[in-house]
């Protein structure tokens, strides 16, 4: 079922699938010694673009246990791409090579480019602060072995959810299972608006943010940035939001999942504001509230500062189980990507999958996103803009590869001007003509500007022209 | 007997263990081939904070050789403590992957607290400036399969006495095994203080120093530093060292163990001094002289300039072996700790060994060695001083990590002032009260002040207050 | 055959067990999975003291694809390097651990060096801007799948012919299959003149420079730099080569090798030419010239900007499978070194060897090339300069590691001035008393400074005095 599939993001195995690996994880730790001939003579490739220990020797033991053979790249910065190779290139090099490639990468969407041109199955162990969905696997695991189940539970996430990639991961996939999902940022490191837009457009919850919660549940135990609901919640808890997570908070929080401040991935502003001075430490005097009572806690690790070890002594503590469970883990899903396992996935609800149009064109905006392997300088040579158009009001584009989001301020059709230069307008993405292009036709801007060295003039339909005036003034 | 146990210095193996583990070596390299059974489905964790080639290959190769896989993380430096991580952390997570860890770390009693936190057997392949106990065990089995026994021995210790930790578990481990140790230190490399006070005190030998030797001994050949004399010398040479010394000479040493000065390990005023220029280096002319007729030459490699090329095809030298030696002795010790072969150790005289009480508080001296784990930034978290309580008079107390001394300056009761504050007070760690305060009740003080800020009051017993006094005038 | 030999330069290998290390690779990627026992057992370290990913992942992955196991110092710039220890000292102790070295090293002759002193099979993986044999098995071994035979066909080198190494060694092992070889180097990046010097006077043809090409060859297609017609060619085309050529080249090229700048090699200089902008890049346009229709499309990779992408589903770009073929063709090359398989080499025409006498003296000239692995500070403290004396007229000599030659200016011999004080004469290089010195008596020196610092007063025979004066007016 999983056989020569890609893992680049946690919507690439459904409920179904997810739960399969997590049975085979639970049959193979426990015999541990009679995997060996499993993946003999099968060879992974362990591509580290980012310093990293604990992943890399997880996935590289998860390989050994099968018998499998590992050929490592840790810490690649200064080698290969410093010759100035492209992704694709050396994808389609190593993975003419191996079996099974997993891929560690600085750049957003690198591990998808990866997948894309490798002939062999991809795993991505973290692409920036997109994705890190092995890790989530590894979460979601340790949640189910204490809690037996996933659907409605209380999750809360702490720390840096702006930069922390296993937190969107973990986000999606706790969406999918229909757990409830509360925010607990640090203070300027909240979730990026283009994980919550695709949180709530694609995974049928809402989500209250703290504008609009209740000051009692906002400022309980610690500051509450927003809350997801899903939708397998009780009707009530959805209809009446602010009333009922404060009765649901007083039940308890099923696990608190820590985080580190992703110092590494800091812009200098956030570096300069010394973050950890502001906020508490996870210890024990925090855990005395009654929410926390049955509370897992959990971390990816390694931590720093943000928890204490005096927990490591405490009954609730999951983060060295979580990260031992790695290995199992991860030996289940390579068995399956390599086919020399198979497991029947149970019955199961799937969320329908959304396709959306892609939009791709060979001029126009390229992926805002600063970190996106697409406007990389080695990556450009190759790969074009490619973006899903997610929404029409507002107009929003979504990159395929990153997954950051935006809105072009402009738009014009290549059917309406088609062949007549007279006819080459753009209009405001805000108008209501741009609601009548069809994507297939669809061309976007990001300023007046760009659309005007493509040769487009103003719509006299668009608001264009007046926005342009009251700049001048 | 040697299964689940850690290697972090040479004490943790009796005499009777290692000799185990050689005469496990030499059936090894004899069937190299069939060794490769053993450690099927077992994974080492081989763990390098700090650059080595050698080591790390060798440990790799040992555990090839025995059929078992590797995990490696090479030269770390940059990633996982980058980020902050404890080595206790680290620890644990990589002990929950594997079934062995060998580690190198630039922080002195970093191999232990690997120990302390892992659940599996760990082996410390060099810890700052420490111990690299399996080095000596390479260095042992190399003297033993030439002069078929260690005991009664002469060997020399030549260049970088201390940094070489290779040196320091040398000594240890000679003066177990009843070798007499000649000191021929680089002058200002000579052994560290603690490592002598260590020798002297446990090892039931005695030491004669530069200024009590007999100018005729300390300048023949090249200047002498000190001797050790172990107790199973005959009994005139302990007793009139410096005429046996001279006759024992004659009968030449048995041994000389050549070392690299440790030059990465320099403070800056010794970087200054350009030692090489100063020191001979050991070459064919140096080793004319006929107390080294039957001289062993090693070196625990790499070399630099100390000892010359033109030795290499001289019949005396052994260097290559005792590297390649490195191997079997490896696969010995690491079967015997995962317990895939059992040795029955030879009827042995063991060493008493000698229990400290140890001291531990929360608050007073940590550790005076700046390259101690116990005092570094990211260990302190969990780490509390401990020391072991190795003299009374004077006071002197031993890092349980890093193995440094010190002589703290004062001391206090926690009986005495128990609940009463107005007896809450210190004395001169010289003082005759000093000697009455029962080890569980002992609280020391680096100086004066430091009593004071946690509310001692100097004792009118103690010679404290004329110290101080004298100091003002 | 091949069993315990080294492979450190194309010459070490006969075109016959060339053609058996293809048949053998033929058979083996036919049945990948066939292969896993015959290195059980064996270990092969993967030393690579340059950056590298592709090469070094292609060797572990062949390795283990034979079952054997690898231990790998990747990028070792900073580890026993940094301490100092040399070349010899590494090999001979990790040769004592494993049975294969493969080496990489920034240093020309350092693979040399290994395979002296290590005791186990050496296979040069690069050095420098030397060798790199392995690279050209595989692109050998792509040509010949295509085109069944490599003899007659007319192969054009495009871009960095100065630092390629992998160009290097193709243009020796492409003269020794009869090719004929067009160089189209980048300006400035022409092919050295030690290569040349080597092609020409050992393989048997014939090289026609840009200087004496005719106009309407060299500036067909892009600028043609020299011609090398192998003897094996047309006799018409050996006699008439401008005529013939153009002729020729109208029937079309066979192969397109393109080579990627190696800036990490240029100096200064060459860096500052920014030699990209000047350049054209190897795209479908220009490809369209007929003599390019049933062209293969070869890169070593990695690529830069040389070689366009919209190439990658061009039905004559061989790059990819070039690459891939690195695996069966080095698991051929592995197990014939390690003696696991043995295959009898098809009958040949043998190139003569050449024995050229042999130029040691513990004074004089040493190596001109500064990255030649001989005159490192390391190595100097064993090894000797060496050389081949390859010509008299003029007196050249070539270094036996980094194969870069020289014409020194002055000469003196050993048996004239035999014990007499008054007969030490040097002479210019260039007089016919140089050629009169037997080669074991020769004496060679740069300059007559050099020449009389040594005790050599100038020959009244020679024109050195004249030469002097005429420097001095």
């Amino acid at each position: 079922m999983l056989t020569n599939k890609n893992l680049v993001t946690t919507d690439d195995l459904s409920n179904g699938e997810m739960e399969a690996i997590f049975s085979l994880a639970d049959e193979m730790s426990g015999a541990m010694n009679d995997q060996l001939g499993l993946c003999r003579g099968k060879i992974m490739a362990s591509l580290f673009f980012e310093p990293s220990t604990r992943t890399r020797l997880s996935f590289e033991t998860a390989m050994h246990r099968l018998g499998g053979s590992v050929i490592t790249a840790a810490d690649v910065g200064a080698t290969s791409l410093a010759k100035g190779e492209s992704i694709a290139d050396m994808a389609r090099v190593i993975g003419s090579y191996v079996d099974l490639i997993v891929i560690r990468h600085p750049w957003e969407g690198a591990a998808r480019v990866v997948a894309d041109y490798s002939s062999v199955p991809v795993i991505n162990a973290g692409d920036g602060g997109h994705q890190h969905p092995t890790q989530t696997l590894c979460d979601l695991y340790t949640i189910q072995r204490e809690k037996k189940t996933i659907k409605g539970l209380k999750i809360a996430l702490w720390g840096d959810l702006k930069y922390g990639r296993t937190v969107h991961s973990l986000i999606f996939a706790l969406a999918k299972f229909g757990a409830n999902i509360l925010f607990y940022p640090i203070p300027g490191l909240e979730v990026p608006e283009h994980v919550l837009e695709k949180l709530t457009r694609e995974y049928g919850g809402e989500l209250e943010r703290r504008e609009t919660l209740d000051r009692t549940v906002k400022d309980s135990l610690f500051p509450l940035d927003a809350i997801y609901l899903t939708p397998s919640s009780p009707h009530q808890l959805a209809m009446m939001p602010d009333l009922n997570i404060q009765v649901e908070l007083k039940t308890g929080v099923d696990a608190l999942y820590v985080t580190r401040p992703q110092k590494e991935r800091f812009t200098a502003a956030e570096k300069g504001q010394e973050l950890k001075e502001k906020y508490p430490v996870v210890d024990k005097k925090m855990l005395r509230d009654k929410a926390f009572r049955q509370t897992l806690v959990m971390h990816p690790l390694p931590r720093v500062d943000e928890l204490a070890y005096e927990l490591d002594a405490d009954p609730r503590s999951r983060y060295f189980q979580q990260a031992a469970q790695g290995v199992p883990v991860r030996m289940a899903l390579i068995s399956l990507l390599l086919g020399v396992r198979e497991v029947t996935p149970p019955a199961e609800d799937v969320l329908p999958e959304i396709a959306y149009p892609l939009y791709q064109r060979e001029f126009g905006p390229s992926c805002p996103n600063p970190r996106c392997v697409s406007i990389q300088e080695t990556e450009t040579k190759y790969l074009k803009p490619e973006f899903k158009i997610v929404n029409r009001e507002p107009l929003t584009l979504r990159c395929t590869y990153c997954e950051h989001g935006f809105e072009p301020g402009y738009v014009a059709s290549s059917d309406w001007h088609e062949g007549r230069i007279a006819t080459k307008k753009y209009h405001s993405a805000a108008s209501h003509w741009a609601r009548k292009i069809r994507p297939e036709h669809l061309i976007v801007f990001n300023s007046a500007e760009e659309a005007e060295a493509h040769g487009f003039k103003p719509s006299r339909f668009s608001s264009v022209r007046r926005r342009r005036k009251s700049k001048k003034q």
